[in-house]
């Protein structure tokens, strides 16, 4: 009841970096199995992220909340990809983030610890977390750029190009905080690409 | 003439990682010195970022460019740090923002390629660009936040706090565009903040 497979896992670190039979079963091993509902928040604002998440089912968002309340959600994983607030992952200090699942979601996640560890006794895992790392920081300067540079309308026809599942799967509430718009403005450009 | 001492830069890398002295001879070999006149311009948006630089002395800032030609200041870092249009580096794509020095600079600085030569022949090489990229991502999230949740008076006491070098040594056009405020906003919160 409580097995996830990891083979989706194994076929992306596989793709990552070149670990032997042995490795990879030692990395594997330490990737526990954990089941979510939708809705539940996985990190907390204030609390240390003590889990790198990868999402084997289901969706993650990643928020702030600011001082009047609102929460601005600043990224969305799915099945599929890594979902971890690397920030407090690194450094160890309270999330400034918060995580949450948008659906049921199935993860296998790898504590602080143990990951340290990986580092420690598998010399080629640094080459995996260099790519994690890497692909992070290009996906959050684009995220910074989109929003510092890009009108409401050009913010929504891009992510209509490169992440289509966020508005096919979300709800319209997400997808606006998302997009830092109103949900009317987002309703508004919707129904004109429906045209 | 053209000499700058590495002492600098070789302390920096002997705080981040262990290096035997051949491998830090190495490593210093490959960063070459490279002298800069104020607001030169050293990568260009949409041409791909050559270098790593590390700050000997100076100035640099990173910077998009709006449709309507405003720029925006994304970070700016002084001597002692490194300065890189890092998601360029790493994914050899042209660059989406560019970098200009702010002060007569003096850098060292490596050629991607080099630099990837130096982590396939020396493995703690690795750690070294690990941090780095730890760091940037940290970085990268803050400015984001700031950029999100805080108002220009909020933005302005936490530079003052954690970065007064940028608002003594750079002029108000550049800390204005820095806190994506207007001069006027700028002029107004330092008036405020002298009484």
């Amino acid at each position: 009841m409580n097995t996830i497979s990891k083979d989706q896992l194994r076929s992306y670190i596989n793709n990552v970096v070149y670990l032997t039979e042995e490795q990879i079963a030692l990395v594997l091993s330490f990737f526990k199995p954990s089941r979510h509902l939708k809705y539940e928040v996985l990190v907390e604002i204030g609390r240390v992220n003590q889990f790198m998440n990868f999402i084997d089912r289901g969706c993650v968002r990643f928020y702030f909340i600011r001082e009047d309340g609102l929460d601005m959600t600043r990224n969305i994983a799915f099945e599929n990809e890594f979902a971890t607030g690397l920030a407090s992952f690194i450094s160890g200090e309270p999330s400034m983030e918060a995580l949450q699942t948008l659906e049921e979601t199935n993860l296998l996640r790898i504590s602080r610890q143990d990951f340290y560890y990986l580092l420690n006794v598998i010399p080629a895992w640094e080459k995996f977390f260099r790519n994690y790392l890497e692909y992070a920081y290009m996906n959050n300067l684009k995220i910074y750029q989109r929003e510092i540079m890009k009108d409401a309308s050009a913010r929504y026809k891009e992510l209509l190009r490169f992440n289509p599942k966020v508005i096919q799967r979300l709800s319209n509430k997400i997808v606006a905080s998302f997009l830092n718009m109103s949900p009317e403005t987002l309703s508004r450009l919707k129904s004109k690409a429906d045209l």
